[in-house]
């Protein structure tokens, strides 16, 4: 398997484009995004487990009850959540999207990021609906991500190439995410395509499997939206024989998949908003993997921790509280903690007492970028890791005011 | 019942002190903490529910065995937790306090603040604490409060007299808090003292149903900590018969209590580590009081809508949001919600969707520093209420470097 370019775009038969069409005032951001394959796909999503869901998740469950689509079209600028007529706009994006493709509504996947509670315009899709198709290309994913991106700092965009059943397989992806991420769901949006031959089943599989271990991983600032998705789509063209069981193909696909999510979900967090470092948990050692899950998400999602970390301040003392409030059993007496990053490592906690470290060379590992913080339960052998972000002054900044 | 002046000292038979003993490196800020009753109190306390403890609350515990108790001491600069000898200091602690007092360690409850996981040096105590005792006075509540602040930055005490079968009773209180602090628990450290006769049984049990809608209703990050507790001494001066069972006397003690733990709670949130705004949610009309808690709980500790109060942006979207992801049942299509200020009240969401406001109307409403969301679940009939504030640069600043 190696890493290429292409984004959504590196699997055979893909196009995607992104453009302005008015949803922002700001003219120079994108706001719509296409993707298009030139065949029917297999396609699942997963969706927020948050109860108050942005109307186009209703839209899309319904189009993806038989697991067909052939297009995915989000917008930026406005979650249509929370609104009077938000499914019935959501159906008419799907409509005027179907009638410039010539194809059925229910093979579009429909999402929408941005504010909750204010109206959607129809007009701007009907402006632009036809100059959108018009401009799909095999090279527009950077265009498509810059549509979905909302408070996003970096594009995330990534493809991997890799060999079943003898033919070039290609998996490419485009995320946004930033702020409302935490664990559970796919807490952001995540458009996945594949020119890999696998069964509606099997890709409803893979896809929960995957997410479980990498964007349910994520916090930036506990809040889960209530609009963020992940949707495949796999298209076939790579001619391999098709995936029906979980046999060698299945964990190759599988493989490839995670290390996509496993790098858009890595991305998320070191975008947070307003985030300056990129942490990085790992529980090791633990009795049970929910054990190894839990403490892992209750350290990367403490508000103290992460402005500790923020300030490249050693407060080892914050990971045993975040450590002691989560709901997971361990025992407090064979807790073990380092704090390292690529110019050292530290032992910081031992038995669960303060282990003496030097707070020169603490300082130099936490004025890194890249933060991992290491956890030895000393009491099984499960492990999970977790990605999230510092608390920074800029966190605050951008949601003081997002709406203006 | 009217509120008084003198904290923990109004009451009769109570004396309290603080001073700088150097445990803090700075000294114009007290570090050390001691109130004494004249005669033996019945004494209960509620502790943390994080797994990781402070040492002083197991030794706390194990004195709280009979109920009983004559002196509280308190040091802070240091929360004694995850130290190899903790439990050894905090007994040495108690010793050396009950041989300057002339009483039994078993009758002293002890608690520590601030840092975790740095040794305590028993030395600044044995220094001291002669001259601690020789300071107590009746009206040194004030002094006892500056020495348990953290990075809190006003005193919260608060006192209040009412009558007790035709007997003048008193309750007075202190409390620390502002960062660490979180639903479930005393999450922060208040001690009360009350000159009213009342039955150990009955004193645990009023402090647990007063607890849960009080200390356990606040959340300032989402942090529980480790060391936080709430412990009540009732000395019985002021001669009403003894409250020993649930009748009109508990009730109208109880209220008292209530009124003093509400008045903490609202301090404490309000002085939350850089908070600009105390922020209250009222969530009424839901099926069962643990549904107005857990939504009432999930909004107020939403960065997001943290973020956003602080930015004084009505962007209620947030407020559904942390809705619909917390464990509550409501009906998503029933609910309406207001935000207020004493100096207006706007409706921005009814049966689950966007309200039209007026903008500069509620700019004026979050333009104040005290304001309150009022959900209505329209789902039943019990009710909560949660404090917290907003989320700020200067909460970031604060925790990016607590240690120096």
């Amino acid at each position: 398997m190696k890493e290429i370019q292409g984004g959504v775009c590196a699997p055979k038969g893909f196009q995607a484009t992104g453009i302005h069409c008015g949803i922002r005032k700001n003219k120079s951001k994108k706001d719509l995004a296409l993707i298009v394959s030139d065949v029917m796909c297999h396609a699942a999503s997963t969706y927020t487990l948050n109860k108050v869901k942005g109307a186009p998740i209703y839209v899309t469950k319904q189009h993806l009850q038989d697991g067909l689509a052939k297009a995915i079209i989000c917008n930026s600028g406005n979650a249509n959540t929370c609104n009077v007529n938000g499914e019935e706009i959501a159906n008419a994006v799907c409509d005027l999207c179907a009638k410039s493709l010539n194809i059925k509504a229910e093979d579009i996947i429909v999402a929408s990021t941005g504010v909750i509670g204010q109206p959607l315009d129809i007009k701007p899709f009907q402006d632009h609906m036809d100059a959108l198709v018009e401009s799909l290309n095999y090279t527009g994913s950077s265009d498509a991500c810059e549509g979905i991106m909302t408070t996003d700092t970096v594009k995330k965009e990534y493809a991997v190439e890799f060999e079943l059943d003898n033919q070039v397989c290609h998996i490419g992806a485009i995320a946004k995410g930033s702020g409302m991420i935490h664990p559970n769901m796919a807490t952001m949006l995540a458009f996945v395509t594949t020119d890999v031959a696998i069964s509606k089943d099997m890709l409803d599989e893979v896809i929960h499997e995957v997410v479980n271990d990498t964007f349910n991983m994520v916090s930036v600032d506990g809040d889960t939206s209530t609009n963020d998705m992940l949707s495949v789509m796999a298209n076939g063209l790579a001619d391999n024989k098709e995936i029906c069981k979980k046999d060698e193909d299945y964990t190759t696909f599988k493989e490839a998949l995670m290390f996509i999510c496993t790098s858009l979900s890595k991305g998320i967090a070191k975008d947070g908003e307003g985030a300056t470092k990129l942490l990085t948990c790992h529980v090791n050692n633990a009795a049970t993997i929910k054990d190894a899950k839990v403490v892992a998400k209750s350290v990367i999602t403490s508000s103290l921790f992460k402005a500790a970390m923020f300030g490249k301040d050693a407060n080892w003392g914050r990971i045993l509280c975040a450590i002691g409030y989560s709901e997971a059993n361990y025992n407090l007496d064979q807790i073990e903690v380092h704090i390292a990053s690529q110019v050292g490592d530290i032992c910081v906690c031992l038995n669960g007492r303060g282990y003496p470290f030097d707070e020169d060379e603490a300082l130099k590992i936490l004025s890194e970028d890249e933060i991992e913080i290491i956890i030895d339960l000393h009491d099984g052998c499960e492990k999970a890791t977790a990605w999230g972000c510092d608390l920074t002054y800029d966190y605050v900044k951008i949601n003081g005011d997002y709406r203006t």
